[in-house]
């Protein structure tokens, strides 16, 4: 099996699990997952398409500048600048951008701050860091119109290899050096933004008990 | 294969769909897909089933009055004349009524001023709207008992063509040219409804917490 | 087919349906289906069973008195009394019980008024409720472990054949003429409870949000 | 089938269950069912895998001191302490560690009083409670980010076979004489976990409405 067809399989795996997970909901997202370094190449998902089902034009492969490679029915998603900036940037080998309800109202609630900062979750041991009481940092950034300015606005945080990052009220942006890691980092953000609200709401909510 | 066949396996798929997702829950809800436009004919769920299983009489061919064309063991929805109001009154290829808990919540709290707003959400694209910090508007009706009046109170939002319109207490229905462009409006809606109370919900353990 | 054979399939499948979403979390929950009146014999659930598994001895015949009808290696759920006292006092051709968080909240919230109150919701209809504003009420009894005991404060509320009853902190037991109806009413009875809570929520967020 | 083919597939449908649901969610969480007592052996789940998947190395047999039996390509999991000392020091032969958002929150929450109590919840009986108003506790200890401290930490509550303890902000840990019983006391603590937090909100939100 050539290794465009490898790859096709796992996104197309990440694709099928993540739709069943409505992380796709309104066609929004998008699904990317390197072929070679050298000339870039990577697979990006086809703009506009219902992620809940299997086409055979799930997927374009395009080139550095997110231009298509070779003929087909499809655009590359509309983001795909965010992608080629990762693969431009980092080693990674695999990106992922949804949209979850918990992961915009982190966005907006911690939006001006500019980050969100998880502490003492094991699920930290996600990103790598298996200390006691290890903090991790997810950046926020703007939610520019202008793809070429959220791609620059990304570039730092990919150069820093932050793993992840979001983009206020506009999902979540997560890579890694293979498909299998880009999910796991990816998963333990959606698990650290829902614990976050869900913890939020059972402290305010003892505290109008307790207060009573 | 007919076209009547092919819109039939259409809406059958966005049935199991959102059955999946439990948007039927208590047999409501009711789907609709344009067949021809004249004389207008389209298939609409037969009433009172539950839409979890598959039969051979899930569907039935209704006209522009939303009586049945030809033979059939079934009846059309109860709610039929409002399918017919948006075949009748925009271009819209497929119609879909679905009851969620965030649906209906917005619904009541926003009730008393007929609409919700949604502002800078990247969600708004759905809606065909790609400028920064865009604003979408949902009209919110009164659920009246009588139908045709409720169709009456939907008819001026169809000829805006609004793509949503919620009933209080009484779910929303959507539109689009086709199936894809209803099933893509429905659930943009559902995110930024679900959105719009955990954000609500933040804010306020936010307040509670930090003012301790 | 026989009419036991037919039976067991239509319970099977509400049990492999509710048992998706995790309506019988810990072995909780019991289902029980009518298979002839006179004299009175209905299908029940094994006791202390995974209802997420599928075997020959899911469910039992037992008689009036939930005595097993022949011989089975299977004990009959510790609840099938209640079964009983319905199939003995209306007309009911199913029954179905389970817990599930937003019932048990509604129980526990308004436990002490004895009944919790719907009004002007869509999904009413689904109690064979169709004006406009109705109301619906559903009564709400002590959790009782003496099961005897717990029956006999049940049987008022089957012989109003009120389709539904909470027991505090103990789920709900809802039953319909047959096993459409009784999932019907089990469904919407679930929805107005998810609502209810919702409501009761986005409520209070906007009202600390207003008052800052 | 040989015992331990048995148990690898009693142990597989754990995992898929448990991961449809998705508590493993960043690779987190991990699984054990005891092969045979004298000299202990036991099938752990390997370190670091997506548990979404199938594959032929999901499991490896390990002895007392978590050692693996035989050769593999997969290392045990870095928590294969915890089983060794369930099994070590109880007649448990099914023990599963997951994460979910509700454990832990309340793991959170309560982690100061270093427990949680149930009372008059119905789902107590999955822990072999039948009394009215009974009360089950659930022990919450500290994340010892060394594993043989954590381990020490939770042998006192395996000797009083408490069924499930909570370790704070990481998961839930849970046990019982076989795959049945093991996951009966973890979907039993997920349900409880689920209604204490939405019991909270509920009587936090209707304070907040009455007291306007």
């Amino acid at each position: 099996m050539s290794i465009v067809v490898t790859r096709i399989h796992e996104l197309a795996d990440i694709k099928e699990e993540l739709a069943a997970r409505d992380w796709f909901m309104g066609t929004s997202g998008n699904l990317a997952i390197k072929v070679q370094g050298e000339p870039l190449q990577f697979l990006v998902t086809a703009s506009g398409k219902d992620k809940r089902k299997k086409t055979n034009e799930d997927f374009l492969l395009v080139d550095q500048d997110g231009n298509s490679v070779g003929e087909t029915n499809v655009k590359p998603s509309a983001e795909t600048l965010l992608h080629c900036e990762i693969y431009g940037r980092s080693n990674a080998g695999c990106s992922l951008h949804v949209h979850t309800v918990a992961n915009n109202v982190i966005s907006e609630i911690y939006g001006d701050e500019g980050k969100v900062v998880f502490k003492g979750q094991e699920l930290i041991k996600a990103f790598g860091r298996w200390e006691e009481d290890a903090e991790w940092e997810i950046p926020i950034i703007p939610n520019h119109a202008d793809i070429p300015k959220l791609a620059a606005a990304l570039a730092p945080f990919v150069e820093e290899d932050k793993g992840a990052v979001l983009i206020r009220n506009h999902g979540i942006t997560a890579w890694g050096k293979n498909a299998f890691e880009a999910k796991k980092v990816l998963e333990a953000c959606e698990f650290l933004f829902q614990y976050e609200l869900a913890l939020l709401q059972a402290k305010a909510n003892l505290q109008v008990i307790r207060q009573k």
